[in-house]
């Protein structure tokens, strides 16, 4: 009897966050949900991460309705989401009874396993998250940031996962957000947990397919006994996202082990990917093929692109290299922090003013919070001078307790600023809403009646399919001229919309 | 001490054939020889395959030299390249004083390592080429091309392999060149042979990543004692292509085995084609990501793109899924041929005319000549009624001796037409490059002096690089309509060259 391999499919969340920067809007996603839901899959991971911030920040789309959607399209297979501890799906710690109440409210919307992860691997902001989805009678999948570094070893991973069991975890995901994770790296973490833990916890492998290494990763940690695996459906698959759904299945051909996959529901689901991505291309990531220099920079792709920017916008964009040496200095500096969202971006801000403005002449506020255990305790021992220098900047104190400690009672506030807001629906999940996103949500609401906004473009014509509303600025107002080169000679051709000619 | 993997770097011959049809001019890798021929790979393939015809066809090229330039700028490392057996690189079977003028010849002007394969492997097809290259001193390593079917085993594999070991092979390939391979399948096979002839015969595993699972194979490859496998620096790797070089290093780290790659070097190599692939995405293959549907169809992605084009010439595009079916039962027919160069083609312009006039209505010339042992003997039984069919076709009786028996010595005749053509140096590389492409040959010697033509264009103003030589066809001739939409609404717009506005 071969061993069957769970697998979670990332299609409707983290395979297009990597690749088209959260843009799929759900008129794109709704037709492969019977497919998705008939597949054999584990579990459906389709909400959270940057999904939320995307669609009511670009999509004009409700994120609890995407939710029902997906639940009444989906109602075999556990839907899963990302939830970043005690940060839920925003930038901040959040007191605990918005914690509680945005768990409550995910899981009766249709959440059945919550992913929780936090970026340093700081127990303290993973507690209150895991009891609340306990207290709804879902499943608590706990994550380990995944990370290389002098201090991040095998044993200390181990140990990690022991104190997840101790806190009442359902399962233990290893989150290897960067593509970090070597074969022989995998097998003994996934045989050390085991060993550690008891072969009954069940233990979840979460890798990006960048470095082109992690699918052989995929093979050591079933050979070592891991129980799922995340996966990409072919179509929606590699570069910055994952292995494809499809490979995975294929190469346990008489490995002993098998998957519950029905290959030709998933067939069905490549070939509309197929059809749907082109017309994303201007959101594509630029990365393709594979990235190995991340094992040296330690810096994930979607940082390299964001910081590209920032250098571009200040006018150094030829100061790149000069970052990607920075990086591990500052990383150094605090502690060795994973880089995932918020510290990727934390850590990178940080390197980009060190280099444009002097090392640690200015800091930013949340490098500052960072130093000082804002975020929570880092692995590593944080570098005194730079935290001295954070407490001068910062005026204030380092702590030492768990960060959400020192937060007031909000819920009642943040409905009370939430619910007078022009479209606001006063249900707790518009207050959520509110609460996560207070810059974007005021404009969500106002315009949410519009309805969702798909994004998707012809690719040969650019048109897009949804029209654009009345007195919406379109993408272009004005003439266009453009360079076109026949046997050598360039040609300025300019082309204006009717009216302007 | 671990154990070292040696590499061949595919990126000038394979990997360019894979990704962008073979166009990758000279001048755009001279700048990487030195740090390839430093890097440490047991051999740089760069000549042979289909780089011979795209030379003389579309760059304007001669291979030969291209071949002494790489000899001079890559002094240090062994130059591979591929040659069909005894057709060498063209598209029918040379007599044998072709075959051993050709490939001494390569070896004078640089080959150190003649991989030689056979799309049928039979063994008769492939000796004489053999002992030519053992006659010049040089490493013969033969090919077993590689497929599924329900006749080819493991265990038939091996028998493979231990007869090109009594022929006197140098080292034997697996030549996956479908991305067929799993890593159970290649675990065994690798295996398998080095019990049957003994741990010292030298094993190359050559894989395309196209199905997303070889990367794996590799590693089950290694682990059962390959010697080396066949990778392409990253920036020339993935879809229709191959396993990175730099990810293929990498994930041996810590498992007892490594390689001799420089990855320094190597990152100067990709940062060099990450810039140099843009400039030729007309070319691009656009199979991107992981294709696993050739585990039903056994297509190689080349193939498919070619079929797609041929039944859209015939106004017959709605037709693949029938293409898709018929293949499996015309290569059945064959006696399951591997698809590869030629056999690929002839099987799947044969199921394109079953599935546009009937089946078997109408033959090929090249089919017929497959079904009578025109091209040796095919791996099972073929089908006796298409035999007759193929018989009665091409009004000629079936053989079972070595092809190349039949033929009558012409070296003296391909002499005799070569050396009056306008152009034509005298040399016998001349010589073979008539006999090789005797329809390109001419047009190639008369425009020869002109020199090498780069096809790669500045992907932003599509300006080519080389100038279009004086009374030479540019591309586009007259005017060009564009249509370019602004707002919803499609614009006309007509670009003539200068003077015909």
């Amino acid at each position: 009897m071969d061993r069957i391999i769970d697998i979670t499919e990332l299609a409707l969340r983290d395979a297009h966050q990597s690749l088209i920067a959260t843009r799929l809007g759900i008129d794109d996603m709704v037709p492969v949900c019977e497919d998705l839901d008939q597949a054999g899959y584990w579990s459906i991971e389709c909400w959270g991460g940057a999904t939320y911030d995307a669609c009511i920040r670009f999509l004009n789309e409700d994120p609890w309705v995407r939710l029902r959607t997906f639940k009444e399209l989906m109602p075999k297979t556990p839907l899963q989401m990302l939830l970043r501890g005690q940060n839920l799906l925003g930038y901040r710690h959040y007191q605990d009874e918005v914690v509680d109440r945005f768990v409550q409210k995910s899981a009766e919307n249709g959440i059945d396993v919550f992913r929780i992860f936090d970026a340093l691997n700081d127990l303290r902001n993973l507690e209150r998250s895991v009891q609340a989805v306990k207290q709804c009678g879902k499943h608590a999948q706990v994550a380990i940031s995944y990370t290389i570094s002098p201090i991040h070893t095998t044993a200390k991973f181990v140990e990690q996962a022991k104190r997840l069991v101790d806190m009442g975890c359902d399962s233990i995901c290893i989150k290897d957000m960067a593509a970090l994770i070597k074969p022989h790296a995998t097998y003994d973490l996934v045989r050390g947990i085991k060993e550690a833990c008891g072969d009954r916890i069940r233990i979840q492998l979460h890798a990006h397919a960048t470095s082109g290494v992690t699918m052989v990763s995929y093979m050591k940690a079933v050979e070592a006994g891991v129980d799922g695996v995340d996966t990409a459906v072919s179509s929606m698959s590699l570069g910055p996202g994952h292995n494809p759904t499809e490979s995975f299945a294929e190469m346990l051909e008489n490995t002993g082990y098998t998957t519950r996959i029905d290959l030709g529901r998933v067939n069905k689901v490549k070939e509309h990917f197929a059809k749907v991505l082109p017309r994303y291309s201007e959101f594509l990531s630029t990365i393709t093929g594979a990235e190995t220099e991340i094992f040296r920079s330690q810096i994930p792709g979607g940082m390299l692109s964001n910081m590209e920017s920032q250098l571009k916008q200040q006018g150094a964009g030829d100061r790149m290299r000069d970052v990607l040496e920075e990086i591990p200095l500052v990383r150094k500096d605090t502690g060795y922090v994973p880089l995932v969202t918020p510290t990727s971006q934390i850590v990178g801000t940080q390197a980009v003013l060190n280099v444009l403005m002097g090392r640690y002449k200015v800091l930013t506020g949340e490098f500052a919070d960072l130093m000082l255990g804002y975020y929570g305790l880092t692995p590593g021992e944080r570098n005194p001078e730079v935290v001295e220098q954070a407490r001068r900047h910062a005026n204030k104190e380092p702590i030492e307790c768990r960060p959400a400690d020192l937060l007031e009672p909000e819920w009642g506030k943040l409905r009370a600023a939430a619910l007078p807001l022009e479209g606001c629906d006063g249900s707790d999940e518009d207050v959520l809403t509110y609460a996560l996103f207070p810059q974007v949500a005021p404009k969500f609401f106002a315009t949410r009646s519009e309805g969702p906004r798909n994004l998707g473009r012809d690719p040969v014509t650019g048109a897009s399919e949804t029209s654009i509303p009345e007195g919406h600025p379109g993408k272009i107002t004005g003439p266009v001229t453009y360079t076109v080169t026949l046997s050598g000679q360039p040609h300025k051709v300019t082309v204006a919309p009717y009216g302007q000619e």
